[in-house]
């Protein structure tokens, strides 16, 4: 299945897309793409639904994070072999982890907002997992069932707030709409095997990121297993796992967003991304 | 004010401690400690209300974390001079902030849980910033006004995880109960200046920290400020605003929290906790 939410911000009701590609109204059904809707027993219920018993959402509607209710907005640094070499980096002996704030989070096709004085917003592709069951001290041969779906996230970073204005990298992570998700959550049986998924970024049509989950250092199951050695995972978080080589910190000369960019990023099967990029309306003059 | 959640974790009730110092219920009158209760008009109502109406919670009620509906646990690090110096690092020119797992929240006299396998859980009293408004890019001089109240955190921390184990620090903060929050939510009013309030801290009763909030490097307001140019804060974030000296890592040798230590602390004004050390009872054999 694949899952969305669809609304205004804060608003947004369930649905799904069906054979034929139409968006499909849940709202009937459940309240959420959250919490027990992620779980076997809730998802085998969706699948039980015929989806032309729904109404149709509005061609028009905007799409949010194809998951509510995340508690946890959870990424891995420097998981792909060539993207740590072009950040400068080595590999890291074990998974490197940050948290985004959680109020980062966005539809996919909302605009990437320059938070006010920034100057190096900057663009990563990466493949979202979606927890769809309490997962702690899971195994790595059971950490796939924890797994409610994938999404394709664009972890927007801004590389000054990030390494040079003291410490931890959650600074220049946070920023307000640096978090889309979606457009679906496509579940787990529909993913045949999450690290083999293709994944590409362009900037004004230009390809920046081509790459493959393939060469992510730390695999999906991996990931999952080793997150919950250190914290109880919930239904609805999300961890980013990392970003393929193309980013425009790794340029030369380096390359940042600027207002009027277009960002298209996808992955094969889990849909793509479009996002404007606008300076931040509530930011005022600088 | 003094307000309160009581009841089972994840079922909390909100309330408040009247003049006499008794709990009173106030799920008749709000949801929760959460959200637009948080505001100044909110906090008004509740003022508004004569706590004799009110039922007594049962002397024996579990608090929870004075606030509800937390959806970013944010941490100041290395922000008292003389903590920096004990665990060797310098004074940032900058707050260095990292975020704690929403999902390490519980009441202020819940147990610390020794995770399984971890040998260097460690405390720090701070004094945490609860957000009653919205607030971006806000002025210092502004920024007071967006604080809903304070109360007494615990930020628990592992510093095998946090240091030595690859990358952020966060992956030695956000452990399941390691960040206890409360008793009491005290609002701003009843705090005449949050930059002068004496902490402490003992383990078996031994005196492990003692200091004041007058040693911050960047106080509350500036904090608040500060934050806000990099993410919207919204009502119900708790800023944990860092750690006076004393802490089991900067002792020589270091010492760390075992099983069947006790654990006290409190915060001028804002009331104490007690916690248990315990192993994680799903930690099994390790």
């Amino acid at each position: 299945m694949k899952l969305i939410r669809f609304g205004n911000p804060g608003e947004e009701k369930p649905g799904l897309i069906d054979a034929g590609g139409t968006a499909r109204d849940l709202s009937a059904v459940v309240p959420d793409i959250a919490g027990a809707t992620l779980s076997d027993e809730g998802l085998a219920a969706l699948r039980a639904v015929d989806p032309a018993s729904l109404p149709e959402v509005p061609a028009d509607a905007r799409l949010g994070a194809c998951v509510g209710g995340t508690g946890k907005f959870i990424c891995i640094g420097l998981n792909y072999s060539d993207h740590a070499a072009e950040a400068g980096m080595q590999v890291p002996e074990e998974p490197i982890i940050f948290h985004k704030a959680t109020s980062a989070i966005c539809g996919p096709n909302d605009p990437i907002i320059i938070p006010r004085g920034s100057e190096k917003t900057d663009w990563e592709v990466e493949l979202a997992v979606i927890i769809g069951r309490r997962a702690k001290y899971v195994s790595e041969a059971d950490a796939l069932d924890c797994v409610a779906g994938y999404a394709v996230t664009n972890d927007v970073s801004e590389r000054a707030y990030q390494i040079e204005r003291s410490g931890q990298w959650t600074k220049g992570k946070s920023c307000d709409n640096f978090g889309q998700i979606g457009p679906w959550l496509v579940t787990r049986d529909e993913v045949a095997d999450p690290q083999d998924l293709p994944m590409w970024l362009t900037v004004n049509g230009e390809t920046m990121q081509k790459g493959s989950t393939r060469t992510m250092v730390f695999g999906v199951a991996h990931l999952v297993s080793y997150l919950s050695q250190f914290m109880t995972l919930h239904p609805g978080d999300v961890i980013s796992t990392g970003t393929p080589p193309g980013v425009g910190m790794g340029m030369k000369p380096p390359r940042y967003l600027r207002r009027g960019d277009v960002v298209e990023l996808g992955i094969d099967g889990l849909g793509t991304q479009r996002q404007e990029v606008i300076d931040d309306p509530e930011g005022g003059p600088t």
